[in-house]
């Protein structure tokens, strides 16, 4: 309210809910580069190791960065809407250009080794959360940041858009358990149900996965820290919604 | 408002996404049965047959039935919240009946045939879906139905008791997809990636469950389709909020 003031802080716990999710984000992406180098012969584009660029690619890209997408709303909760939005599309972006490396990493590598594609549960579920985060990516920036959409179609978009991005972030993490489980199950068969090392640092991550998705979750649906229009956007928005109203009364419902 | 009065329908849509949360729930237990049934040998709890048993009492119980539980207070929206809370725990302690039958079932089948217990990831994340399935009903009905917690003990209880109820239907969701890969490539490993049909019916089982999921996550996070208070709640919710309030001005928030 009184512009000279320094920005207020944000609601209470809101940080520490996202250090822990940055921890077990981090800690996710260390579990698995420890399994594929200390275990799997570590990660390149040659030939041999190029499958295990999937892997790492899924749980950098789908997992961690499309996490971090959407926690931006409430970690820069004072800075202006659109330059948030902005970071939004571009992490969002970012997590896509990781993913689709990894995509092309496995049907490169399934190609080489004569393997089949898309046959299995995991292929199923994570072609569809891939295909469907392009068409949120798409629908996002054409309704929030392409500026012809109008403010009462944004707005009725808008928790659609909300919902897809949580969902989106769910069945990813989903399918990165099929593949663990999946790639477990090729590679040390007989010996995972002796409780082997790699087994259980491939679990381990598993459940820091889920970890993750859990705190991102209940950050994004904790009412209390929902991001609040700030004063100029309040103003603002009222003026979208008259002219709004005004072209057409029914339209703003 | 005028008490002789029909009963106010639901709000626009909620019905057709509640019908088309069942035909999901019932088709993907029926996919269940047709692949046990057809290509698994049936379910029965005869030492050959006692695994079985597992999947199906899993997808009805830590699927289907928590699911339907989670969405009474959108169905039975007018209906005396006390009764839509007893609803609410029995269907809960239905599912949990259900899935404990469903766990017996595969330790005992594992017993018998000499399989280790809890080394994969499935295991992991279904035991534990299970155990805090069964610390949040018991803290639910301590809350809620047990009558000795303050208003507004309740009131800090609850946002967490929701949260943590749709967090364990995706985490059932996701342990009985990890189930089904499991048990894929223990049972068909070499004709799975050749598109067989017992590969793609329990592939199809797949998607049906996280179609389930994604169709009960969205009634449930649609704020358009919250429960409202009664007007006899209201007015005594705001009995209890004085009550308690004037036995501790702080304890409200």
């Amino acid at each position: 309210m009184d512009g000279g003031a320094a920005r207020p802080a944000g609601p209470p716990g809101l940080s520490a809910y996202v250090t822990l999710s940055q921890l077990l984000g981090l800690t996710a992406i260390a579990a698995t580069g420890a399994w594929l180098g200390r275990y799997r012969g570590g990660v390149a584009w040659a030939a041999a190791l190029r499958f295990n660029v999937h892997p790492l690619c899924m749980v950098v890209g789908m997992v961690f960065l499309q996490g971090d997408a959407l926690l931006v709303y409430r970690v820069f909760r004072n800075e202006a809407k659109r330059s948030t939005k902005v970071l939004h599309a571009l992490l969002h972006g970012s997590a896509l250009l990781v993913a689709l490396v990894g995509v092309v990493a496995v049907f490169e590598a399934h190609r080489e080794n004569g393997v089949a594609d898309m046959y299995s549960l995991h292929s199923w579920c994570g072609m569809a959360a891939l295909v469907l985060y392009v068409a949120q990516w798409l629908l996002g920036f054409g309704f929030f940041l392409f500026p012809g959409a109008s403010f009462s179609l944004r707005g009725r978009y808008k928790p659609l858009h909300v919902f897809g991005g949580v969902a989106l972030l769910v069945l990813s993490i989903a399918a990165c358990l099929l593949g663990i489980t999946e790639m477990l199950l090729f590679k040390i068969r007989d010996s995972y149900s002796q409780f082997v090392p790699e087994g259980v640092l491939a679990n381990t991550l598993g459940l820091l996965l889920v970890a993750f998705g859990l705190v991102v979750g209940y950050i994004l649906t904790c009412d209390d820290w929902k991001r609040p229009p700030l004063p100029e956007e309040l103003a603002l928005s009222m003026d979208f919604k008259t002219l709004t109203e005004g072209e057409s009364p029914s339209g703003s419902q």
